[in-house]
């Protein structure tokens, strides 16, 4: 396998030195904005030495961003390349075109270090998949926001210090917004339960809120009640009914959601015989990513592409009733639907999720939390 | 496929089940020690039916214990039959001549469900190896020891509370001897350092110690300390030098394995390019079981077999040094080791494992801990 590699950042180089000591798969060229000197490898500043080189037969893109690697990555695939990406916003946004556009060129495409880092996460949803229905996927699916809402929960950090605290530590980025208001979560929860359910799900329906809100004495108010905020995705195929969503969630100290650490995800499936599964594991960082792109390219060496099918867009409807804790706004259709007070916060009477987030977009520096479902 | 069904328990009736609706496999004869009746299938109460039967491709043997389940196995091989089990004992302990014996027939031999029941653990040790070495396996990988020390822990029961409640719950058997005292995580051990680090180990020199010898007063003074105890099992292999034990282990609240709950399992790899990977789930029960079963027919139609290679017979070295939690006995080497004093019982300066274990026999009375390893 002849791999032309896009970007030499973090994955990229990570990717590079994977690759270099195995015999089956060899990066021939980088596209590299900086000038490099590589001894085995050609590196260039320009797209078109990669996609006019014949033998080169894969395309691992690790930019990032959406622009310019939807356009590197659809022209790979036009021209017959196969492709490895760790692109969550990418493969989000782009599933109706590039899942279609894989199909008709016939050329594989797998983005398993898009969930979950070194995790293998997205094959075994494809395993899974191969003897069961898989009923539901979710967890703690990114690490800036576990950190932060973990600093705070456990060592009483402000908001504003335990961001500040991941930034340093290379946890955050210096704009968190994609992290803390939940994108890259939502993207992440998107490509699995495309993959999960065989579907595409209508991403202008799932909604999310983030931890942006968050004050210390919210934390306070779940402490006082044995409870942990974490930030979740949850999507759900219930015989055909979709469900998907991303918010804050609390938990009772004995679920295994509540003492996740610092950077960890925590992402979990639950099969209709295999029951539930959870995978904790660092999910970002150099190697670990590399690893699962490599991972991706031993399965097309073994003539492994796509997860699984490529299936129709189907909406989500997220009629679920669930409490909710809501602190920083009100009206009469709040007044009306609570249940409890816990301070200056208020807890609803359970509400359907897609009817609470409605409320939240008009409702913009509310912070809210959904209670523990009953299990 | 055509299958041979040994045994219809817990186990076996969910493989018959799970591939009734299936079209590439399909239960054709039932070993079965009750008069049964079945629409489908032929059931017999003589194994040499399903041996002789050269219509049936692939044995599944869900008879657990070592006999008669090792002459059945062994004889299927013999006869050139593929094996499925999820019986770990029969794996740990004829685990070479079971390979070699796969090996010289060319047949196919897989026991994923052996190891966490419905969680995709063995076979994600197979993807893993494909890109790096495996460093580290082990973890709880006993539900009835975890559901007891976690009762014990958050609940304050008595030993024998906990373990009754156990037994109310199905989660002990009425004898617990092969759970509590470690035997079950033990065979679990050695078939995952096997496969993980594709060798044998030598099994005579993996000492286990279980649970049994447990206090009130024990966790009463972990919990003082902020730790909990959890029975773990450990595999290691140093470039070359391999360590494995099953002991129990303290652990802070901030580590994952301190707030596993109730029966759940937590079992652990750490790769050396994709870092530490955790697999959450119950490890046990039927439909979990069955369906990781079904899993490694599906395995066996695409042509897979076992997980990787069958290694030399290596020696367990357990050099490395630990502090224990010791009470209920004493000499002149342990007051000699003596770093700390809990109550009535001691600390010990870091000993190696390997004596420490070699002392535990000695004093077979003696409950002791190993207390967490620096990270």
């Amino acid at each position: 396998m002849k791999i032309g590699l896009l970007g030499f950042g973090t994955v990229g180089r990570g990717v590079y030195e994977l690759t270099s000591s195995r015999q089956d798969m060899q990066v021939v060229r980088i596209l590299c904005r900086r000038d490099l000197t590589l001894p085995d490898v050609l590196v260039t500043h320009d797209f078109q030495d990669i996609l006019q080189d014949p033998t080169i037969d894969t395309v691992v893109e690790a930019i990032g961003g959406l622009h310019p690697a939807w356009e590197y990555v659809s022209a790979a695939i036009q021209a017959g390349k196969h492709v490895v990406t760790a692109n969550k916003a990418l493969v989000a946004t782009y599933y109706d075109q590039l899942l279609p556009m894989t199909q008709e060129k016939g050329v594989f495409f797998r983005c398993t270090a898009s969930v979950g880092g070194g995790i293998g996460w997205l094959s075994e949803l494809e395993r899974v998949r191969r003897c069961e229905t898989v009923r539901q996927v979710g967890g703690i699916m990114n690490g800036t926001c576990n950190y932060i809402l973990d600093a705070m929960t456990t060592r009483g950090l402000t908001y504003d210090d335990a961001l500040a605290q991941a930034q340093t530590l290379g946890y955050a980025e210096a704009d968190p917004t994609t992290d803390v208001d939940g994108f890259d979560t939502w993207h992440k929860l998107i490509v699995s339960a495309n993959i999960a359910f065989g579907v595409s799900l209508e991403t202008s329906q799932i909604p999310v809120s983030g931890i942006r809100r968050i004050q210390a004495c919210d934390v306070q108010a779940f402490r006082e009640r044995g409870l942990t905020c974490k930030l979740v995705s949850t999507a759900r195929d219930v015989g055909g009914v979709f469900s998907a969503y991303v918010q804050p969630t609390l938990f009772p100290a004995c679920e295994p959601e509540a003492i996740v650490p610092t950077n960890y995800n925590l992402i979990t499936l639950v099969g209709n015989t295999s029951g539930r599964q959870s995978f904790l594991g660092q999910g970002a960082g150099r190697y670990p990513t590399a690893y699962n792109v490599v991972q991706d390219c031993v399965d097309f060496l073994r003539g492994q592409g796509f997860y699984g099918v490529y299936g129709p867009k189907v909406s989500v409807s997220n009629q679920e009733k669930l409490m909710y804790y809501v602190r920083g706004g009100s009206d009469a259709w709040l007044e009306d639907n609570v249940a409890q007070h816990w301070g200056s916060a208020v807890i609803t009477r359970p509400v359907a999720v897609e009817q609470m987030h409605q409320w939240l977009r008009e409702h913009p520096s509310v912070f809210l939390a959904a209670l523990p479902e009953k299990r």
